[in-house]
């Protein structure tokens, strides 16, 4: 199989997706806004991992692009607020549409973990015409990528199954990362009503 | 004037179109095929250019937009056959529409300038919304990309009045890249023949 | 005063630092060892910065080689651990000599500011010859960078006087980054504890 | 047998080289003087070629750094003149020792190929340690490269076998390469003369 061939119009859309995404931070750099985009990243997933989960999930090989986390791009945000920004930045694009949502922000999951996901069908011009490709879109804060990033190489050392010790002291971590996202967030809003406060004058 | 905001959409189309042709490049490698990419630039055309442009032409600078090569990508090839090959491929593009083409490859400039011009508009999402951007291509092959490098600067140093006798030495190193074109072609014929009675055993 | 000049072996220093540190996270990701570094970022110093800088500590322009920090690089690092790590190998290389160290991890600043400093010498080949530049490193981790470069920008908001009720904010965040690089670190020596359990049997 | 871990620091060597070859390219133009670089490539020997070879030449795998040409670098030059620039700077460095120079420019290959080869050992730090890698750095203009690139790509389909009448065209090529080289060098100088008069008015 050639998995490279296969999987370039993954890493096409990967590819695109941070580049438009990034034109997005400089444009409000440009413009001397607060730019709600800290940095992003993508990947495609490893071969491994897709053979993996299409297992898991009885797929057939030759209908792997029923799974949507094929394409990755993480888009990571300075404050809470931000992300909701990002999320209505990308609804209203005219190059994806959105196939579907989910708001772990506001509803975390049960180990911790806070992000906004979004899944989208996304067009790549290849040599044989255009194919419409799923990708995933996850939005989080700095602290809580640092958790996740965390937690997802704990889960991969003990292959899903973490030790309920480990897994109680990663809850703490998660409520350390969620208290400096708060209070991060505070400061936020009293900088920007200092900035309101001095250009009223 | 803010020209980093002014120009930022046209930056964002070169990076996008150098990204996406980038991308065609590739998928040839992938499957193992000839690429008639052989590397891509791009470049938003520099500040002090667009006055003069724009001063010559009598175009005020809050309609800058008319001129047609502020955002600029080149497409150099290997063989002069593949020239061709990309402009199909532009011309089958779903996310670009075509405005205008010059065929200076079979209708060379009075100077000895050969290459293929493709001006487009494409979309780009800002952060105001969507932006119709025009843009330039230009594909050649790596001889006449030489050939017009060394030219392009000659032209800056005696500003567009290069001397009779520099303008014929330029005419024969026009001519000698075409000769190096014209071998390499027949070459790549050869190869391909040679290859095709290969596979007819 | 031509800048771009004057910076450029600052600059090349900063490109051959990253260059070098981004090499030895791969070699540990190679020989699939735990990477002390999470990411590397440098920057030179913006000219207007020098500038003020300059004036302020009343070094005149021909001498600014004296500023130890024109040259800056930086090196994350997921756990507090992996900063005395990135300090040791940065100790151990021959293509640098270390001038001064401040170790802003033991021993923070007022302001809540966590970092480890080392400043070095470091020689640069540039078309006049070898060039020894003064650069800065700086070592912290993901929850020390987060919360230095949010201090950062309301620094450069409130021209060093941040009110003092953002202030003690900001104390507050900083104690939330501190516990969160505790939580992890608690977490980090159970997973290598558990991989020596593991391994051991 | 980790080939990644084994070829790292010869990768390693290819970004360094890299990186430091085009900071000089990046000096010229800030000082506005000519650049005898116009661009640079780098990689390192694939697996299968470094078997291949190996075995050619009764290498045992435990001593592939007799290998010269694992870590390569190729600096591209405007014009043949700029290619014993080029080479006077390398001599000149202190960061790399030169172990042997081949001339092919003055005095061509049988084939046609010609390119000026530096063999060099360079000190890379490593997670073990300081590890001397010998790298080979290739110098030639556009139209020697040109040539060459062709020349290789049919050397591979052939297996070094070419067919006469194909080697006698490639002959043909590599001589309107050498007139397209002489054009553009007696260009050169005219320039540089034009300059020179204008220079004492």
């Amino acid at each position: 199989m050639n998995w490279e061939a296969l999987l370039a119009p993954y890493a096409q859309a990967v590819e695109e997706l941070k580049v438009k995404l990034k034109g997005i931070r400089k444009q409000y750099e440009y413009e001397s806004k607060h730019s709600p985009i800290e940095f992003i990243t993508g990947r495609v997933k490893p071969v491994p991992s897709i053979l993996e989960k299409a297992e898991v999930r009885h797929i057939p090989l030759d209908k792997i692009e029923e799974l949507q986390d094929i394409a990755g791009v993480r888009v990571v945000c300075p404050f809470v607020d931000d992300i909701y920004a990002i999320v209505n930045m990308i609804r209203s694009r005219e190059d994806l549409h959105i196939i579907d949502e989910k708001d772990y922000v506001s509803h975390k999951k049960k180990s911790g973990y806070r992000s906004f996901h979004i899944i989208i069908r996304y067009p790549v011009e290849t040599i044989h015409g255009v194919k419409m490709v799923i990708a995933e879109i996850q939005i989080r804060t700095l602290a809580m990528n640092f958790w996740a990033t965390n937690e997802h190489s704990l889960n991969y050392k003990y292959k899903g199954k973490i030790p309920e010790n480990i897994q109680s002291r990663l809850q703490r971590a998660a409520e350390a990362a969620f208290k400096l996202d708060e209070e991060m967030s505070i400061i936020k809003n009293e900088v920007q009503e200092a900035k309101r406060l001095f250009h009223r004058k």
